[in-house]
Protein backbone atom coordinates (compact mmCIF):
# COMPACT_ATOMS: atom_id res chain seq x y z
CA UNK A 1 0.00 0.00 0.00
CA UNK A 2 1.78 3.27 -1.25
CA UNK A 3 1.57 6.20 1.71
CA UNK A 4 0.80 9.46 -0.51
CA UNK A 5 0.95 11.32 2.78
CA UNK A 6 4.36 10.33 3.74
CA UNK A 7 5.67 10.34 0.26
CA UNK A 8 4.43 13.81 -0.26
CA UNK A 9 5.91 15.38 3.00
CA UNK A 10 9.56 13.75 2.13
CA UNK A 11 9.35 15.51 -1.04
CA UNK A 12 7.83 18.93 0.34
CA UNK A 13 11.06 18.77 2.21
CA UNK A 14 13.57 17.90 -0.33
CA UNK A 15 11.90 20.77 -2.77
CA UNK A 16 11.93 23.24 0.52
CA UNK A 17 15.50 22.96 0.87
CA UNK A 18 16.33 22.64 -2.46
CA UNK A 19 14.47 26.23 -3.13
CA UNK A 20 16.05 27.88 0.26
CA UNK A 21 19.50 26.89 -1.46
CA UNK A 22 18.79 28.21 -5.01
CA UNK A 23 17.33 31.70 -3.88
CA UNK A 24 19.71 34.53 -3.78
CA UNK A 25 20.15 34.46 0.41
CA UNK A 26 17.72 37.25 1.62
CA UNK A 27 20.96 39.06 3.08
CA UNK A 28 22.06 39.94 -0.62
CA UNK A 29 21.60 42.91 -2.31
CA UNK A 30 18.56 44.68 -3.08
CA UNK A 31 18.14 42.95 0.30
CA UNK A 32 14.23 43.88 0.18
CA UNK A 33 13.94 42.07 -3.11
CA UNK A 34 15.38 39.29 -2.00
CA UNK A 35 13.24 39.20 1.16
CA UNK A 36 10.16 39.52 -1.22
CA UNK A 37 10.87 36.41 -3.97
CA UNK A 38 11.30 33.98 -0.24
CA UNK A 39 7.86 35.17 1.07
CA UNK A 40 6.65 33.69 -2.10
CA UNK A 41 7.72 30.96 -1.83
CA UNK A 42 7.82 30.09 1.63
CA UNK A 43 3.81 31.41 2.70
CA UNK A 44 3.07 27.51 1.58
CA UNK A 45 2.26 25.52 -0.83
CA UNK A 46 1.65 21.86 -1.80
CA UNK A 47 5.41 21.91 -4.33
CA UNK A 48 3.17 19.61 -6.29
CA UNK A 49 4.73 20.50 -10.21
CA UNK A 50 8.11 19.79 -8.42
CA UNK A 51 7.18 16.08 -7.07
CA UNK A 52 5.23 15.39 -10.22
CA UNK A 53 8.73 16.48 -12.30
CA UNK A 54 10.59 14.30 -9.65
CA UNK A 55 7.84 11.47 -10.02
CA UNK A 56 8.34 11.37 -13.92
CA UNK A 57 11.45 11.28 -13.89
CA UNK A 58 11.50 8.03 -12.18
CA UNK A 59 8.64 6.16 -13.62
CA UNK A 60 10.81 6.52 -16.53
CA UNK A 61 13.74 4.55 -14.70
CA UNK A 62 15.69 8.19 -14.22
CA UNK A 63 16.20 9.52 -10.42
CA UNK A 64 14.48 12.28 -8.43
CA UNK A 65 17.55 13.46 -7.21
CA UNK A 66 18.66 14.55 -11.20
CA UNK A 67 14.78 16.27 -11.88
CA UNK A 68 14.96 18.30 -8.35
CA UNK A 69 16.56 21.04 -9.69
CA UNK A 70 14.34 20.81 -12.26
CA UNK A 71 11.68 20.78 -9.64
CA UNK A 72 13.05 24.03 -8.22
CA UNK A 73 12.50 25.64 -11.24
CA UNK A 74 9.20 25.00 -12.18
CA UNK A 75 8.39 26.14 -8.67
CA UNK A 76 9.88 29.42 -9.07
CA UNK A 77 7.75 30.04 -12.37
CA UNK A 78 4.65 28.88 -10.76
CA UNK A 79 4.86 31.53 -8.09
CA UNK A 80 5.89 34.27 -10.72
CA UNK A 81 2.44 33.95 -11.49
CA UNK A 82 0.79 33.40 -8.76
CA UNK A 83 2.10 36.92 -7.71
CA UNK A 84 1.23 38.49 -10.80
CA UNK A 85 -2.30 36.90 -11.06
CA UNK A 86 -3.35 38.51 -7.76
CA UNK A 87 -1.95 41.77 -8.30
CA UNK A 88 -4.83 44.89 -7.72
CA UNK A 89 -4.57 45.02 -12.03
CA UNK A 90 -5.27 41.22 -12.06
CA UNK A 91 -7.39 39.05 -9.45
CA UNK A 92 -7.17 41.98 -7.06
CA UNK A 93 -6.58 38.82 -4.07
CA UNK A 94 -5.93 40.16 -0.33
CA UNK A 95 -4.72 36.68 0.39
CA UNK A 96 -2.86 33.80 -0.51
CA UNK A 97 -2.29 30.42 1.58
CA UNK A 98 -3.92 32.43 4.13
CA UNK A 99 -1.58 34.93 4.45
CA UNK A 100 -1.58 38.07 2.99
CA UNK A 101 -0.40 38.57 -0.83
CA UNK A 102 3.04 39.49 -1.74
CA UNK A 103 1.85 42.64 -2.95
CA UNK A 104 -0.28 43.95 0.31
CA UNK A 105 3.27 43.21 2.42
CA UNK A 106 5.99 44.44 -0.07
CA UNK A 107 3.50 47.08 -2.18
CA UNK A 108 2.64 46.99 -5.70
CA UNK A 109 6.21 47.41 -7.51
CA UNK A 110 7.83 45.32 -5.89
CA UNK A 111 5.51 42.56 -6.49
CA UNK A 112 5.74 42.82 -9.92
CA UNK A 113 9.59 43.06 -9.98
CA UNK A 114 9.58 39.79 -7.77
CA UNK A 115 7.48 37.53 -10.01
CA UNK A 116 9.83 39.15 -12.80
CA UNK A 117 12.68 38.08 -10.88
CA UNK A 118 11.37 34.48 -10.02
CA UNK A 119 10.32 33.96 -13.86
CA UNK A 120 13.89 34.53 -15.07
CA UNK A 121 15.24 32.70 -12.19
CA UNK A 122 13.74 30.03 -13.18
CA UNK A 123 15.44 30.24 -16.65
CA UNK A 124 18.76 30.66 -15.24
CA UNK A 125 18.11 27.17 -13.25
CA UNK A 126 17.49 25.54 -15.77
CA UNK A 127 20.05 27.25 -17.90
CA UNK A 128 22.79 25.45 -15.37
CA UNK A 129 21.16 21.81 -16.03
CA UNK A 130 22.13 18.48 -18.55
CA UNK A 131 19.60 19.28 -21.35
CA UNK A 132 19.55 23.03 -20.03
CA UNK A 133 17.99 23.79 -23.96
CA UNK A 134 15.51 21.73 -24.47
CA UNK A 135 14.48 21.96 -20.93
CA UNK A 136 14.17 25.68 -21.13
CA UNK A 137 12.39 24.96 -24.37
CA UNK A 138 9.75 23.13 -22.68
CA UNK A 139 9.07 25.98 -19.86
CA UNK A 140 9.03 28.80 -22.16
CA UNK A 141 6.30 27.23 -24.83
CA UNK A 142 4.17 26.18 -21.28
CA UNK A 143 4.23 29.72 -19.49
CA UNK A 144 4.04 32.27 -22.49
CA UNK A 145 1.68 33.92 -24.58
CA UNK A 146 0.10 30.58 -25.72
CA UNK A 147 0.00 29.40 -22.36
CA UNK A 148 -0.05 30.52 -18.74
CA UNK A 149 -0.02 34.27 -19.92
CA UNK A 150 -2.15 33.95 -22.39
CA UNK A 151 -4.51 31.85 -20.20
CA UNK A 152 -4.43 34.10 -17.85
CA UNK A 153 -5.44 37.09 -19.99
CA UNK A 154 -8.54 35.48 -21.43
CA UNK A 155 -9.52 34.29 -17.80
CA UNK A 156 -9.57 38.23 -17.32
CA UNK A 157 -11.00 39.66 -20.98
CA UNK A 158 -14.05 36.65 -20.26
CA UNK A 159 -14.80 37.42 -16.56
CA UNK A 160 -18.12 38.82 -16.53
CA UNK A 161 -19.39 37.41 -19.58
CA UNK A 162 -21.27 34.32 -20.88
CA UNK A 163 -19.94 31.14 -19.68
CA UNK A 164 -19.03 29.04 -22.38
CA UNK A 165 -17.93 25.46 -21.52
CA UNK A 166 -15.30 25.26 -24.68
CA UNK A 167 -13.71 28.68 -23.53
CA UNK A 168 -13.34 27.53 -20.34
CA UNK A 169 -11.40 24.35 -21.49
CA UNK A 170 -9.17 25.89 -22.69
CA UNK A 171 -8.28 28.51 -20.66
CA UNK A 172 -7.75 26.20 -17.81
CA UNK A 173 -5.65 23.92 -20.32
CA UNK A 174 -3.49 26.94 -20.14
CA UNK A 175 -3.31 28.51 -17.44
CA UNK A 176 -2.93 25.54 -15.21
CA UNK A 177 -2.89 22.40 -17.76
CA UNK A 178 0.54 23.12 -19.94
CA UNK A 179 2.54 24.10 -16.76
CA UNK A 180 1.65 20.38 -15.35
CA UNK A 181 1.99 18.76 -18.62
CA UNK A 182 5.30 20.87 -19.10
CA UNK A 183 6.83 19.28 -15.10
CA UNK A 184 5.85 15.49 -16.24
CA UNK A 185 7.73 16.03 -19.62
CA UNK A 186 10.69 18.07 -18.27
CA UNK A 187 10.78 15.20 -15.15
CA UNK A 188 10.74 12.73 -18.47
CA UNK A 189 13.84 14.80 -19.93
CA UNK A 190 16.01 14.49 -16.76
CA UNK A 191 16.18 10.82 -16.91
CA UNK A 192 16.39 10.86 -20.88
CA UNK A 193 13.15 9.74 -21.94
CA UNK A 194 12.73 8.89 -25.72
CA UNK A 195 10.03 10.88 -27.21
CA UNK A 196 6.84 8.08 -27.09
CA UNK A 197 7.38 8.26 -23.31
CA UNK A 198 7.23 11.95 -22.93
CA UNK A 199 4.39 11.99 -25.09
CA UNK A 200 2.98 9.66 -22.61
CA UNK A 201 3.72 12.07 -19.61
CA UNK A 202 2.80 15.01 -21.24
CA UNK A 203 -0.85 13.36 -21.91
CA UNK A 204 -0.69 12.38 -18.38
CA UNK A 205 -0.09 15.48 -17.47
CA UNK A 206 -2.59 17.42 -19.50
CA UNK A 207 -5.18 15.26 -17.55
CA UNK A 208 -3.95 15.66 -13.91
CA UNK A 209 -3.44 19.77 -14.89
CA UNK A 210 -7.35 19.69 -15.88
CA UNK A 211 -8.66 17.10 -12.81
CA UNK A 212 -6.69 19.10 -10.90
CA UNK A 213 -8.36 22.48 -11.85
CA UNK A 214 -11.99 21.15 -11.36
CA UNK A 215 -10.75 19.72 -7.95
CA UNK A 216 -10.26 23.35 -7.21
CA UNK A 217 -13.00 24.77 -8.45
CA UNK A 218 -15.21 22.51 -6.48
CA UNK A 219 -13.06 22.90 -3.54
CA UNK A 220 -13.57 27.07 -4.15
CA UNK A 221 -17.43 26.29 -3.35
CA UNK A 222 -17.67 23.31 -0.96
CA UNK A 223 -14.26 24.21 1.12
CA UNK A 224 -14.22 26.18 4.42
CA UNK A 225 -11.31 29.65 3.97
CA UNK A 226 -9.48 28.30 6.89
CA UNK A 227 -8.63 24.94 4.62
CA UNK A 228 -8.75 26.88 1.43
CA UNK A 229 -6.75 30.04 2.09
CA UNK A 230 -9.20 32.53 1.09
CA UNK A 231 -13.00 33.18 1.00
CA UNK A 232 -15.32 30.58 0.03
CA UNK A 233 -17.47 31.41 -3.10
CA UNK A 234 -14.41 33.98 -4.57
CA UNK A 235 -15.33 32.71 -7.95
CA UNK A 236 -18.94 33.35 -7.95
CA UNK A 237 -18.38 36.50 -6.33
CA UNK A 238 -16.60 38.14 -9.15
CA UNK A 239 -18.48 35.56 -11.76
CA UNK A 240 -14.99 34.32 -12.72
CA UNK A 241 -15.78 31.17 -14.83
CA UNK A 242 -15.28 27.88 -13.15
CA UNK A 243 -16.90 24.19 -14.12
CA UNK A 244 -19.68 24.84 -11.06
CA UNK A 245 -21.07 27.24 -12.81
CA UNK A 246 -20.59 25.97 -16.17
CA UNK A 247 -21.88 22.45 -15.80
CA UNK A 248 -23.01 21.76 -12.00
CA UNK A 249 -21.13 20.07 -9.46
CA UNK A 250 -22.14 16.74 -10.14
CA UNK A 251 -20.90 16.22 -13.40
CA UNK A 252 -17.92 18.51 -12.95
CA UNK A 253 -17.00 15.56 -10.17
CA UNK A 254 -17.55 12.48 -12.36
CA UNK A 255 -15.00 14.58 -15.02
CA UNK A 256 -12.47 15.07 -12.27
CA UNK A 257 -12.76 11.58 -11.61
CA UNK A 258 -12.78 10.30 -15.36
CA UNK A 259 -9.52 12.40 -15.94
CA UNK A 260 -7.61 10.86 -13.51
CA UNK A 261 -8.51 7.65 -14.93
CA UNK A 262 -7.23 8.70 -18.47
CA UNK A 263 -3.98 9.71 -16.66
CA UNK A 264 -3.43 6.78 -15.18
CA UNK A 265 -3.98 4.60 -18.66
CA UNK A 266 -1.01 6.81 -19.83
CA UNK A 267 1.62 5.46 -17.51
CA UNK A 268 0.82 1.31 -18.77
CA UNK A 269 3.84 1.72 -21.17
CA UNK A 270 6.58 3.23 -19.06
CA UNK A 271 9.70 1.42 -18.21
CA UNK A 272 10.19 2.81 -14.14
CA UNK A 273 8.03 3.12 -10.91
CA UNK A 274 4.83 4.39 -11.84
CA UNK A 275 3.25 3.72 -8.04
CA UNK A 276 3.97 7.52 -7.35
CA UNK A 277 2.41 8.92 -10.69
CA UNK A 278 -0.83 6.88 -9.73
CA UNK A 279 -0.90 8.26 -5.77
CA UNK A 280 -0.38 11.63 -7.03
CA UNK A 281 -3.56 11.61 -10.04
CA UNK A 282 -5.78 10.10 -7.25
CA UNK A 283 -4.50 12.53 -4.56
CA UNK A 284 -5.47 16.03 -6.81
CA UNK A 285 -8.94 14.58 -6.90
CA UNK A 286 -8.90 12.86 -3.23
CA UNK A 287 -8.79 16.28 -1.57
CA UNK A 288 -12.37 16.87 -2.67
CA UNK A 289 -13.65 14.03 -0.49
CA UNK B 1 35.32 56.19 -43.53
CA UNK B 2 32.82 53.83 -41.74
CA UNK B 3 29.03 55.10 -41.98
CA UNK B 4 27.20 54.79 -38.60
CA UNK B 5 23.98 55.89 -40.07
CA UNK B 6 23.56 53.53 -43.12
CA UNK B 7 25.15 50.68 -41.16
CA UNK B 8 22.48 51.53 -38.39
CA UNK B 9 19.60 51.80 -40.92
CA UNK B 10 20.55 48.44 -42.85
CA UNK B 11 20.53 46.42 -39.37
CA UNK B 12 17.13 48.15 -37.68
CA UNK B 13 15.67 46.87 -40.93
CA UNK B 14 16.50 43.05 -40.35
CA UNK B 15 16.29 42.90 -36.81
CA UNK B 16 12.32 44.71 -37.40
CA UNK B 17 12.24 41.79 -40.08
CA UNK B 18 12.94 38.88 -37.38
CA UNK B 19 11.33 40.57 -35.18
CA UNK B 20 8.02 40.57 -36.90
CA UNK B 21 8.19 36.74 -37.52
CA UNK B 22 9.70 35.81 -34.16
CA UNK B 23 6.53 37.35 -32.55
CA UNK B 24 3.94 35.16 -32.38
CA UNK B 25 0.97 36.68 -35.48
CA UNK B 26 -1.34 39.10 -34.16
CA UNK B 27 -4.17 36.97 -35.42
CA UNK B 28 -3.57 34.19 -33.34
CA UNK B 29 -4.92 33.05 -30.16
CA UNK B 30 -5.53 34.97 -27.76
CA UNK B 31 -5.59 37.91 -30.56
CA UNK B 32 -5.13 41.27 -28.15
CA UNK B 33 -2.35 40.00 -26.14
CA UNK B 34 -0.44 39.24 -29.29
CA UNK B 35 -1.33 42.93 -30.24
CA UNK B 36 0.08 44.74 -27.34
CA UNK B 37 3.46 42.65 -27.85
CA UNK B 38 3.43 43.90 -31.03
CA UNK B 39 2.48 47.55 -30.27
CA UNK B 40 5.82 47.89 -28.16
CA UNK B 41 7.98 46.07 -30.24
CA UNK B 42 7.19 48.48 -32.73
CA UNK B 43 6.32 51.65 -31.68
CA UNK B 44 10.01 52.35 -32.20
CA UNK B 45 13.28 51.96 -30.54
CA UNK B 46 17.03 52.15 -32.09
CA UNK B 47 17.23 48.20 -31.85
CA UNK B 48 21.26 48.85 -29.99
CA UNK B 49 20.84 46.03 -28.01
CA UNK B 50 20.73 43.36 -31.25
CA UNK B 51 22.89 45.68 -33.20
CA UNK B 52 25.92 45.19 -30.47
CA UNK B 53 25.22 41.85 -30.51
CA UNK B 54 25.49 40.98 -34.29
CA UNK B 55 28.83 43.57 -34.11
CA UNK B 56 29.96 41.87 -31.54
CA UNK B 57 30.08 38.77 -32.98
CA UNK B 58 31.21 40.10 -35.83
CA UNK B 59 34.16 41.12 -34.29
CA UNK B 60 35.50 37.69 -32.96
CA UNK B 61 35.01 36.29 -36.70
CA UNK B 62 31.60 34.90 -36.23
CA UNK B 63 28.79 36.13 -38.72
CA UNK B 64 25.80 38.88 -37.90
CA UNK B 65 23.26 36.21 -39.45
CA UNK B 66 24.30 33.66 -36.53
CA UNK B 67 23.89 36.63 -34.15
CA UNK B 68 20.67 37.80 -35.68
CA UNK B 69 18.00 35.26 -33.55
CA UNK B 70 20.03 36.32 -29.99
CA UNK B 71 19.49 39.74 -30.90
CA UNK B 72 15.82 39.55 -31.37
CA UNK B 73 15.25 37.71 -27.96
CA UNK B 74 17.68 40.57 -26.68
CA UNK B 75 14.97 43.33 -27.80
CA UNK B 76 12.09 41.45 -26.59
CA UNK B 77 13.95 41.46 -23.00
CA UNK B 78 14.99 44.96 -23.50
CA UNK B 79 10.99 45.37 -24.51
CA UNK B 80 9.53 43.54 -21.54
CA UNK B 81 11.52 45.78 -18.88
CA UNK B 82 10.40 48.80 -20.91
CA UNK B 83 6.91 47.80 -20.63
CA UNK B 84 6.76 46.93 -16.40
CA UNK B 85 9.50 50.05 -15.74
CA UNK B 86 6.10 52.37 -17.17
CA UNK B 87 3.46 50.93 -15.20
CA UNK B 88 1.46 53.07 -12.94
CA UNK B 89 3.16 51.26 -10.05
CA UNK B 90 6.67 51.85 -10.57
CA UNK B 91 8.03 54.96 -12.74
CA UNK B 92 4.27 55.50 -14.30
CA UNK B 93 4.95 57.21 -17.70
CA UNK B 94 2.59 57.88 -19.91
CA UNK B 95 4.72 58.76 -23.07
CA UNK B 96 7.19 56.07 -24.62
CA UNK B 97 9.26 56.91 -27.82
CA UNK B 98 6.23 59.54 -28.56
CA UNK B 99 3.48 57.47 -28.09
CA UNK B 100 1.52 56.72 -25.26
CA UNK B 101 3.11 53.53 -23.46
CA UNK B 102 0.95 50.13 -23.27
CA UNK B 103 -1.02 50.11 -20.63
CA UNK B 104 -2.58 53.37 -21.59
CA UNK B 105 -3.98 52.23 -25.03
CA UNK B 106 -3.97 48.24 -23.56
CA UNK B 107 -4.36 48.64 -19.55
CA UNK B 108 -2.94 47.55 -17.10
CA UNK B 109 -3.36 43.92 -16.77
CA UNK B 110 -2.56 43.28 -20.40
CA UNK B 111 0.32 45.44 -20.28
CA UNK B 112 1.59 42.95 -17.19
CA UNK B 113 1.01 39.73 -18.89
CA UNK B 114 2.33 41.43 -22.52
CA UNK B 115 5.52 41.87 -20.48
CA UNK B 116 5.57 39.00 -18.80
CA UNK B 117 5.30 36.98 -22.28
CA UNK B 118 8.18 39.11 -24.15
CA UNK B 119 10.37 38.01 -21.66
CA UNK B 120 9.61 34.23 -21.29
CA UNK B 121 9.46 34.64 -25.32
CA UNK B 122 13.37 35.80 -25.34
CA UNK B 123 14.49 32.54 -23.56
CA UNK B 124 12.26 30.44 -25.88
CA UNK B 125 14.41 32.02 -28.64
CA UNK B 126 17.32 31.19 -27.13
CA UNK B 127 16.51 27.88 -26.13
CA UNK B 128 16.20 27.34 -30.16
CA UNK B 129 19.75 28.34 -31.16
CA UNK B 130 23.33 26.27 -30.67
CA UNK B 131 24.58 27.12 -27.77
CA UNK B 132 21.20 27.46 -26.18
CA UNK B 133 21.32 26.86 -22.53
CA UNK B 134 24.88 28.74 -22.04
CA UNK B 135 22.88 31.81 -24.13
CA UNK B 136 20.10 31.73 -21.70
CA UNK B 137 22.40 31.85 -18.68
CA UNK B 138 23.94 34.87 -19.70
CA UNK B 139 20.59 36.55 -20.65
CA UNK B 140 19.07 35.11 -17.22
CA UNK B 141 21.79 36.23 -15.21
CA UNK B 142 21.78 40.20 -16.39
CA UNK B 143 17.21 40.30 -16.35
CA UNK B 144 17.50 39.11 -12.82
CA UNK B 145 17.35 40.06 -9.44
CA UNK B 146 21.06 40.48 -9.26
CA UNK B 147 20.65 42.84 -12.75
CA UNK B 148 18.56 44.39 -14.42
CA UNK B 149 14.93 43.57 -12.29
CA UNK B 150 17.12 44.46 -8.97
CA UNK B 151 18.33 47.34 -10.47
CA UNK B 152 14.76 49.04 -11.49
CA UNK B 153 14.10 47.68 -7.70
CA UNK B 154 16.73 49.80 -6.10
CA UNK B 155 16.06 52.63 -8.22
CA UNK B 156 12.46 53.09 -7.24
CA UNK B 157 13.50 52.68 -3.73
CA UNK B 158 16.29 55.22 -4.15
CA UNK B 159 14.10 57.62 -5.54
CA UNK B 160 13.32 60.80 -3.56
CA UNK B 161 16.76 59.81 -1.60
CA UNK B 162 20.31 61.51 -1.38
CA UNK B 163 21.86 61.56 -4.52
CA UNK B 164 24.77 59.51 -3.97
CA UNK B 165 27.34 58.64 -6.53
CA UNK B 166 28.28 55.14 -5.62
CA UNK B 167 24.71 53.99 -5.52
CA UNK B 168 23.62 55.75 -8.65
CA UNK B 169 26.52 53.56 -10.79
CA UNK B 170 25.71 50.60 -8.78
CA UNK B 171 21.95 51.30 -10.09
CA UNK B 172 22.87 52.11 -13.75
CA UNK B 173 25.20 49.07 -14.12
CA UNK B 174 22.35 47.13 -13.16
CA UNK B 175 19.58 48.44 -15.14
CA UNK B 176 21.11 49.20 -18.26
CA UNK B 177 24.75 48.19 -17.78
CA UNK B 178 24.51 44.29 -17.71
CA UNK B 179 21.78 43.72 -20.40
CA UNK B 180 24.08 45.32 -22.66
CA UNK B 181 27.29 43.64 -21.10
CA UNK B 182 25.31 40.53 -22.06
CA UNK B 183 24.15 41.58 -25.56
CA UNK B 184 27.99 41.88 -26.32
CA UNK B 185 29.12 38.37 -24.94
CA UNK B 186 26.23 36.78 -26.54
CA UNK B 187 26.92 38.27 -29.49
CA UNK B 188 30.40 36.46 -28.88
CA UNK B 189 29.00 33.36 -27.59
CA UNK B 190 26.90 32.96 -30.87
CA UNK B 191 30.75 33.15 -32.88
CA UNK B 192 32.41 30.73 -30.34
CA UNK B 193 34.67 33.57 -28.97
CA UNK B 194 36.86 32.39 -26.36
CA UNK B 195 37.25 32.83 -22.48
CA UNK B 196 39.24 35.70 -23.31
CA UNK B 197 37.58 37.13 -26.12
CA UNK B 198 34.03 36.97 -23.96
CA UNK B 199 36.05 38.71 -20.95
CA UNK B 200 36.94 41.41 -23.61
CA UNK B 201 33.03 41.89 -25.19
CA UNK B 202 32.21 42.28 -21.34
CA UNK B 203 34.26 44.85 -20.43
CA UNK B 204 33.56 46.73 -24.09
CA UNK B 205 29.88 46.38 -23.26
CA UNK B 206 30.03 47.73 -19.70
CA UNK B 207 31.30 50.90 -20.39
CA UNK B 208 29.51 51.66 -23.66
CA UNK B 209 26.32 50.53 -21.36
CA UNK B 210 27.42 53.07 -18.75
CA UNK B 211 28.03 56.13 -21.54
CA UNK B 212 25.05 55.11 -22.78
CA UNK B 213 22.82 56.22 -19.90
CA UNK B 214 24.97 58.88 -18.66
CA UNK B 215 24.25 60.39 -22.35
CA UNK B 216 20.58 59.46 -21.92
CA UNK B 217 20.71 61.15 -18.16
CA UNK B 218 22.43 64.31 -20.15
CA UNK B 219 19.56 64.18 -23.22
CA UNK B 220 16.61 64.17 -20.01
CA UNK B 221 18.20 67.53 -19.08
CA UNK B 222 19.22 69.27 -22.54
CA UNK B 223 16.64 67.69 -25.58
CA UNK B 224 13.48 68.69 -26.95
CA UNK B 225 10.35 66.38 -25.68
CA UNK B 226 10.30 65.59 -29.91
CA UNK B 227 13.40 64.01 -29.95
CA UNK B 228 13.31 62.50 -26.88
CA UNK B 229 9.46 61.36 -27.02
CA UNK B 230 9.13 62.30 -23.30
CA UNK B 231 8.85 65.30 -21.88
CA UNK B 232 12.31 66.85 -21.24
CA UNK B 233 13.52 66.94 -17.15
CA UNK B 234 10.78 64.22 -15.93
CA UNK B 235 14.03 62.75 -14.20
CA UNK B 236 14.57 66.04 -12.08
CA UNK B 237 10.54 66.32 -11.56
CA UNK B 238 10.02 63.19 -9.73
CA UNK B 239 13.94 63.71 -8.09
CA UNK B 240 15.17 60.61 -9.99
CA UNK B 241 18.49 60.25 -9.49
CA UNK B 242 20.59 61.04 -12.66
CA UNK B 243 24.49 61.92 -13.31
CA UNK B 244 23.88 65.38 -14.36
CA UNK B 245 22.56 66.05 -10.59
CA UNK B 246 25.10 63.97 -9.02
CA UNK B 247 28.26 65.19 -10.75
CA UNK B 248 26.97 68.33 -12.91
CA UNK B 249 26.81 68.19 -16.91
CA UNK B 250 30.42 69.31 -17.45
CA UNK B 251 31.68 66.29 -15.32
CA UNK B 252 28.94 63.55 -17.09
CA UNK B 253 30.06 64.33 -20.59
CA UNK B 254 33.76 64.27 -19.71
CA UNK B 255 32.56 60.90 -18.14
CA UNK B 256 30.68 59.63 -21.19
CA UNK B 257 33.81 60.67 -23.77
CA UNK B 258 36.04 58.75 -21.18
CA UNK B 259 34.10 55.23 -20.95
CA UNK B 260 33.99 54.90 -24.95
CA UNK B 261 37.80 55.34 -24.99
CA UNK B 262 37.55 52.82 -22.46
CA UNK B 263 35.44 50.67 -24.64
CA UNK B 264 37.31 50.74 -27.42
CA UNK B 265 40.70 49.86 -26.01
CA UNK B 266 38.80 46.36 -25.13
CA UNK B 267 38.79 45.85 -28.56
CA UNK B 268 42.35 45.50 -29.56
CA UNK B 269 43.05 41.93 -29.11
CA UNK B 270 40.10 40.82 -31.09
CA UNK B 271 40.67 39.08 -34.11
CA UNK B 272 37.83 39.73 -36.41
CA UNK B 273 36.31 43.27 -37.95
CA UNK B 274 36.06 45.54 -34.75
CA UNK B 275 35.12 48.40 -36.72
CA UNK B 276 31.36 48.34 -36.39
CA UNK B 277 31.82 48.02 -32.33
CA UNK B 278 34.27 51.26 -32.81
CA UNK B 279 31.58 53.06 -34.50
CA UNK B 280 29.00 52.41 -31.97
CA UNK B 281 30.94 53.15 -28.92
CA UNK B 282 31.40 56.76 -30.33
CA UNK B 283 27.48 57.08 -31.80
CA UNK B 284 26.06 56.26 -28.07
CA UNK B 285 27.92 59.84 -26.79
CA UNK B 286 27.66 61.50 -30.11
CA UNK B 287 23.95 61.70 -29.99
CA UNK B 288 25.34 64.34 -27.47
CA UNK B 289 26.34 66.65 -29.72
Amino acid sequence: MFDIKQYLAVRMDWVNQALFQALPPSTEHPVRLHEAMRYSLFIGGKRLRPILCMAAAEAVGGTEKAALPVGVALECLHTYSLIHDDLPAMDNDDLRRGQPTLHKVYGEANAILAGDSLLTLAFEILAQQPQGAKLSLELAKAAGSRGLAGGQFEDLAEEQQAQNHETLMRIHANKTGKLIRAACRMGGITAGANTGQLDALGQYGESVGLAFQIADDILNVTSTQEVLGKPVGSDAKREKMNYIACIGMELAQTEARRLVEQAIEQLDALPGDTQPLQALAHYVVERLT
